[in-house]
């Protein structure tokens, strides 16, 4: 199932080129869509037959005529993987040739959950004169509290994935800082639940600047696949419900400038674009 | 006023060795302390009459019979100021020889949330065999949102202070993951307001490990002072209600190991302990 945001954070499920809207379904709060997407989250097994058999009754509108909201709004922390690509990694240390850079070493970084919009938005760059990047990642959110979970048991505590746009600024500064600017995570295009996703570690993913491929990859070349990474984050820090865990990006990473359109595609997921100007 | 949340996270007010209880007094929802809190404060100079006026007729209890929280149990993000301190640096780049290490350089990191502990509560190190450090600091609780407030503008937007340990790993892994284990973040003892603190840039603290004082520093050696910090991160990211901002730590930073009480004092702010034990 598809789950989005839309409009003024109604929820909703999409469903080709629809989306259905589940408000008179589930219990929602338009104020805080976030607690009220972990209510959801929690009771989805139970609710999942209710919001199927109610999908011919809603109102729908076409895709094209809702704004989608980030789908996960208000995140107790984004927890990211660093160079988890060897191939980034590789080009991460031939041009900032920093010896150290490897996930094994680095472990995780956090980025702040007010950098977050949603597909359609506008990134909006802080500086004219600092190289700033896009870096196309697979990210999830997390269905219920974990702590201490092996990798063989994570998929039991990932609701669903999306398409994740971690955009970074190049520079010496700590990550978070790079990372933080407000609009400097846009995600969407909507959570597919894991169900349907099915093995979130062989997609292919695709970002373009404008018409140009960017970055092309496959998460089977993950260096900690999805559940490896919940594993890490999770030996050290309580995971919430509703967190996002982001697992890193492939080669291709490069510049982006006012004036630019970024779109990501993910297998099994679906596509979103942001526009970019300076702020 | 001392703002202090106590027991199941009733609100409180403390005056000398005494804590009043105010659930009687403000809207408060015991099952949601952060965003009460966040209520609180934007109705904050309305309410003071009120509270004042309401302490001789509510109920009140020896601090000793009760169990403090963390005055601020759910940010959206916690904010750090890296070596924020001259004589910190000096030691920072003599243990690890690493001349990068400057705040101007590094600009800020993010602590995990879900780190926070209170008063009383107790250290888990994750690690016998790597050395974890204290580090003593004044923090302080974002009252209004806030995006490029300029140092001179900042204390309009501080609620009030408390003291901090940024408890750490040392080591080459990213900040985030050296600093947001489970119960690396004790703060408290409570949030004394920004007009009882007066001058914020410039308190004495000091921290022990069992009778050993280890850290004595004053904020007046902060590199960036509380209100440029400020600017810094909100230039950076909407800085929201409830959110903490950290200061950093001064020279003295030191191992602590399982069996250790550690224990803050800040003038003005008040002092807790915390104990520690291995995972």
């Amino acid at each position: 199932m598809k789950i989005a945001l839309f409009n003024h954070f109604l929820p909703g499920v999409v469903e080709g080129n629809r989306i259905y809207d589940l408000s008179s379904v589930i219990s929602w709060d338009q104020a805080n869509p976030q607690a009220s997407l972990i209510r959801l989250m929690e009771r989805f097994e139970d609710l999942k037959p209710q919001i199927e058999d109610a999908l011919s009754q809603v109102p729908s509108y076409a895709l094209e005529d809702v704004r989608l909201q980030p789908p996960v709004p208000q995140p107790t922390k984004i927890v990211a993987a660093p160079v988890n690509y060897y191939l980034h990694q590789d080009e991460m240390n031939e041009q900032f040739s920093n010896a150290e850079y490897t996930i094994e070493k680095l472990g995780f970084f956090l980025k702040a959950p007010s950098s977050i919009i949603g597909p359609g938005d506008t990134v909006k760059l802080p500086f004219r004169e600092r190289r700033t990047d896009h870096e196309a990642e697979l990210a999830f959110v997390v269905g219920k509290q974990a702590k201490d979970v092996l990798a063989s048991e994570a998929h039991r505590y990932i609701f669903g994935y999306f398409a994740l746009m971690d955009i970074t600024v190049r520079g010496k500064e700590d990550r978070p800082w790079r990372k933080s600017f407000d609009t400097f995570t846009p995600i969407g295009p909507w959570i597919v639940t894991a169900d349907e996703v099915n093995n979130p570690n062989e997609l292919g993913f695709q970002l373009w600047v404008n018409q140009d491929v960017r970055q092309s990859a496959n998460t089977k070349d993950l260096i900690y696949d999805c559940y490896k990474f919940f594993e890490v984050a999770s030996a050290a820090m309580t995971l919430e419900p509703g967190d996002i865990l982001t697992t890193g990006t492939p080669e291709g990473v490069g510049p982006i400038e006012g004036g630019d359109t970024i779109r990501i595609q993910i297998d099994r997921i679906g596509e979103f674009s942001v526009s970019v100007e300076y702020k």
